[in-house]
């Protein structure tokens, strides 16, 4: 198999309330998300295949199963179960920084055993995208990736499965978290000094913080990478910006081989930077499917100029 | 004359109190750091002078006027009265982000009339620091800068004085504000949209908004230029930050001529970013005073390699 991205994480249907408007059980999910900008990305560059494992209740739509499938996703390891799927609403309000959940209904997700497909049991990278760390440890185990794992996770399960979170954090290469939660796990407001600390404490290679509109820090081997947010004024629905980021990064990285360079994780996270700001455009998974390369590379462009030059 | 900056701001003693510790009574205001941030740089590159315009009561430590004079700062438009110095007394908290302002004592600034010395007439840039506009706007009118003129302020004056701050905001070439700041101008929560629309009132040609610890950004007529902070976990006393951010953009941006060029105030950015996060590490001015040639590039190459290689 060429380069793979096998993703484990939630399909869902969102009701999301930002200064922007609402919308009531849009497609969503952080499987959705990070599964849509992996295969954007493996598309426009010839890539590899990208494979999600997850689970949804039998009123998910045929549409949306479609509009996944048309996008170039595997969906070999998706299960359709009897029940609903899973649900959650939640809530923007000021500057618009953090969600806040009001309610989160897992359904299907919460007896759920991930059956990951004979073809992907050996992905160049498994990512554990936002979902109960004991599934995200399941598919670790049944799919050890021949480049790099990589887990992001939520507050939520920091504050009702702390001990098999950090388990999971442990076996991964790299961790994708935000600031509020590594300030969380650390106990700690000083962010650098927290992000120092719960990488001591997970031993993780790679660990990434995403600090929403304040952009993002990476510890790498080789020293500290950090980059601002694309500064854009059109802030719509931050839901999602944080899987496409991820799943942006995943793509990226199953490219190359050996050890990840410094400049291949700096290259990943920008273009991570950038697709994340379209998600941000739109309520749900509207203009992340719409993204073009033209887009894509125009915008990227511009941010390295407003970065670098 | 050589290039030249002339600083009008506010010399003060502050009483500080932050998670690390507390001071009273400790030399600062905005003129202090930022005549010692330009006086820093203007040394290690053999730059030019920097002057100082201010008031002082006779309780003004001479030991204080002679480690200013020590050096490098022409003191010459720094008066003496009869009363007393200006008096802040604040606290941090938290991510240490905002200071909470608990006393202000202008004392002897409360009736201060500006004399700028007969040699600053026609400084290379004219630096307003933080003060109330009436003076930031009495010393642009006697010296009319060659290159820049440039102004700093604070929540505290659009509060109490927003149209008079607005009137010489729309007077200079270069605002420096920081995130709150424009938000509260512009009432709106979202920083992008804010910042454009603070500098499409004001019409300046370059605008600087601080962000702290989540870096800087800012526009210039070729594009956006956007920079995270420097990543300390050593965070004792974010009094004078911005001062010294600001006293350091001042004296990169004399040594040019013409307009300033976007790469030209992107490296005096990179430069004020780092500076300012040695006056982080210690209260009062210590750091910024211990700064030397070797600390300062040793940082400066760090931060390249954490925001660019």
């Amino acid at each position: 198999m060429d380069e793979s991205v096998l993703i484990v994480g939630s399909l869902a249907y969102d009701t999301v309330t930002s200064p922007a408007g609402s919308v009531e059980n849009e497609l969503g999910g952080s499987a959705t998300y990070g599964g849509l900008a992996a295969a954007f990305h493996s598309r426009i560059s010839n890539g590899g295949s990208v494979g999600i494992v997850g689970v949804v209740g039998d009123d998910f739509l045929l549409e949306d199963r479609e509009l996944l499938k048309n996008t170039g996703l595997d969906l070999s390891g998706l299960e359709v179960v009897q029940g609903e799927t899973f649900r959650w609403t939640g809530s923007y309000h000021g500057s618009m920084g953090e969600a806040e959940t009001h309610e989160t209904h897992l359904n299907v997700f919460e007896h759920f055993e991930p059956k990951v497909p004979e073809n992907w049991k050996s992905p160049t990278i498994t990512f554990c995208a936002n979902l109960h760390p004991f599934i995200q440890k399941n598919v670790l185990d049944q799919s050890p990736p021949s480049r790099l794992s990589m887990l992001d996770s939520m507050n939520l399960w920091i504050q009702i499965a702390k001990d098999e979170l950090l388990s999971v954090m442990k076996k991964v290469d790299l961790v994708i978290i935000n600031d509020g939660e590594v300030r969380m796990l650390a106990d700690d407001d000083n962010l650098i000094r927290a992000t120092h600390f719960v990488r001591e404490k997970i031993g993780s290679t790679y660990l990434v913080v995403k600090k929403g509109e304040h952009g993002v820090l990476a510890l790498h081997p080789d020293g500290v990478i950090s980059i601002p947010a694309f500064p854009t004024s059109k802030i719509v629905d931050p839901t999602g910006c944080g899987d496409t980021f991820a799943g942006t990064l995943a793509s990226y990285l199953a490219k190359g081989a050996g050890p990840i360079q410094k400049h291949e994780l700096r290259q990943a996270l920008e273009a991570a930077t950038v697709t994340a700001s379209f998600t941000l455009e739109s309520f749900g998974t509207e203009s992340l499917l719409d993204l073009t390369e033209e887009k894509f590379n125009q915008r990227l462009d511009e941010f390295y100029t407003i970065i670098h030059n």
